[in-house]
């Protein structure tokens, strides 16, 4: 593709107007939104209103003049627009790590009989860990197989819940969920799905797809900031008999009662714990307030182009440079992302950094280029694989300082 | 204390310098730092920073480059000083009901032979809702006594964590917390200590104390902000044996290394769970330099100072209109804090508000006002009386607009 076919793919695109609102540093290919989106214009704005004007003049009366206690519950109206659910079955705050814990915490008072938890070696590290944690809490136990494709078959009627990601971290392979919750609710077991690297860039689906419980984060395609706060979804129908473990006052049905039990809220509050952190929650929702407008299926649309042209950019220009292709060929099972292996990996993300391209690295090997339909375009990948040539042919990867962290470990 | 006494005494405070460092709305008498604390000016540039530059600038490379990974770590050496402890006894981040419930899993990993959480009625409600949900999950045992007086002779040797607050959220009480540990170390139980109400406004005196842990808030007398992330404490003794319930990746050794299995970090960082939110934190930041530069003799002394004031004011002043004092009558046995008790107490409140003094209710009569010693003035004490006492003299509170949540409970 000539760099000119790019241009032309930009201007045409729909999404085009979207990379307006945010905030881009200059000359820089940030191909990293898969770990941390993009800052959204309006969130400079919506924080430092929150700062001066509702904590520095309104003080305490800002949780109900500027409406602090219900910001979590209007980013979830966002949020569950964009992973097909309602809005109230989506709770926002906390981190992966402990919505995650607080379902698992959820499955159990919901499957009593079923004690075991089925993950797979392949889930991100924080899924496998807070697992491994909960088991070791509760006596549950913690069965894992090598890879999501394995889940299906080890699922027995003693399993309680599965737990695997909508799309694998590293290589950007979706996972066919309807198989998988096909295959659990034929033993009654509940599935948990993890959409760290799906909400926001895929069509999720939740609620037409039966599943039972997910987990996704507020920082990758959502553009919520550092660290932003997660959310977890569960299924209406479960609401009424599941128990937050995590019995905090802000899941209390009247936390201003100050009573003298723990009553859960009637819906999916019960979910939220402690007090949430407002400033970040303020920058979230400028974040989600653009996930929800953006047409999905126009992302979508978008994350095929950009990752199959990048694909075949690669495989044009940079044959012969020992690169293989870690992610699935057909763009139909990958998400927005591509990994790429590489012995020298490490380096080579090291000299793409000092390029102004902006990928990350994943052990062993693997660089991954995320690509953000909403302010990627097609002039980046072609610009990002230009770049990336450029460093190979000339070997400017061969640098000690680009090996630096390699020789450490 | 007639009014020039007052200013007087706020010339010749030797924290008089520390309310500059706080942007306060005009005209307003804010009591109620113990509950959200006022606004640090260096915030505002802190986290406008974060979003600019490190965010929208650097993105993904800020948390090297801005060392958005050490930032709680670096909040945490403030708080260790304002507490009485090591930094590296203290982990900040997620609320206070979650970190209470990392302690409690901690606690049953030190003691898994006792089984018994013992606490009282009259703990901030998250507390006891927290171990309520703990026992539900794990099958522990919660024991619940009306006071915390009566924690100590309720210890057995089936008893593996006391818990109970610092500082009573409503009458400002400080707790005897020597006598506590004492008799709950003689039988080998462990103490938990809610320092929400204490830190940056008592000495807490942790590790001289020998108590075992503690979590506490960042956004009451640590100035951090709406919602700001809290921390605990864990006494050095018990880290190696310590387990984090909530087992998420940035407790790992190596959280970069996405190893097959989770391995805790050596020390205190294995109380970390998921990614921290960073614009919180860097408000937070703010607040905890404050308090970790303030003498807390002085701090003390002024609280003292403070409370005392407005008890002799109310009554002098306020002799014969129907307020009872629920605080401690001697200074030395409460916080920064007065409760008063009124059975017209929620309007008396709203009356308040709407002459801006701003306090804060809790049921079923209590007008609580706080005086933050690092921005809170003697003038501002005596003022308030003042109109507390227009308010009751001309019945203003008397009101409809007053009243109208009472009529809805």
């Amino acid at each position: 593709m000539p760099a000119l076919a790019a241009e032309a793919l930009d201007q045409s695109n729909p999404l085009a107007p979207f990379r307006e609102r945010f905030d881009l540093p200059d000359g820089v290919i940030y191909l990293d939104g898969n770990s941390l989106g993009a800052l959204p214009k309006a969130a400079k704005g919506a924080v430092l209103g929150a700062i001066e004007e509702e904590w520095g003049r309104e003080l305490i009366k800002s949780w109900n003049t500027a409406g602090w206690i219900d910001l979590a519950a209007d980013i979830a109206r966002d949020i569950a627009a964009v992973i097909g659910a309602e809005a109230d079955e989506v709770s926002v705050g906390d981190s992966i790590s402990v919505n995650l814990f607080k379902l698992l915490g959820a499955a159990r008072s919901l499957r009593p009989g079923g004690a075991t938890i089925l993950a797979d070696r392949r889930n991100f590290p924080t899924d496998r860990y807070v697992a491994q944690g909960f088991a070791r809490l509760t006596g549950a136990n913690l069965q894992l197989v090598d890879a999501p494709e394995d889940l299906a078959a080890a699922i027995t009627n003693d399993t309680a819940l599965v737990m695997a990601s909508h799309v694998d971290y590293r290589s950007g392979r979706i996972l066919d969920v309807d198989a998988l919750t096909e295959a659990a609710h034929s033993r009654d077991a509940l599935v948990l799905v993890d959409l760290a690297h799906s909400a926001g860039v895929l069509p999720v689906d939740l609620a037409r797809r039966g599943i039972d419980m997910a987990v996704g984060c507020g920082y990758k395609y959502l553009n919520g900031g550092p660290g932003a706060p997660a959310f977890l979804f569960l299924a209406r129908r479960h609401h009424e008999a599941a128990q937050n473990p995590i019995a905090g006052w802000f899941g209390h049905a009247e936390p201003f009662a100050f009573a003298d039990s723990y009553a859960p809220a009637p819906g999916i509050r019960r979910f939220q714990a402690g007090t949430p952190p407002i400033l970040s929650l303020k920058a979230l929702k400028e974040g989600t307030r653009i996930a929800a407008e953006a047409p999905l299926d126009q992302v979508r649309a978008k994350a095929k182009s950009l990752t199959t042209n990048f694909q075949a950019l690669v495989e044009d220009q940079l044959a012969g440079h020992g690169f293989t292709l870690a992610s699935p060929r057909d763009a139909d099972q990958r998400g927005a992302q591509i990994a790429l292996a590489h012995e020298h990996g490490y380096a080579i993300t090291q000299a793409l950094i000092a390029h102004d391209v902006i990928p990350d690295f994943r052990q062993p090997d693997i660089i991954r280029f995320g690509f953000a339909p909403l302010y990627v375009r097609h002039a980046d990948v072609h610009e990002a694989v230009h770049r990336l040539r450029r460093i190979m042919e000339q070997r400017l990867y061969d640098d000690p300082r680009y090996r630096a962290w390699a020789a450490v470990t």
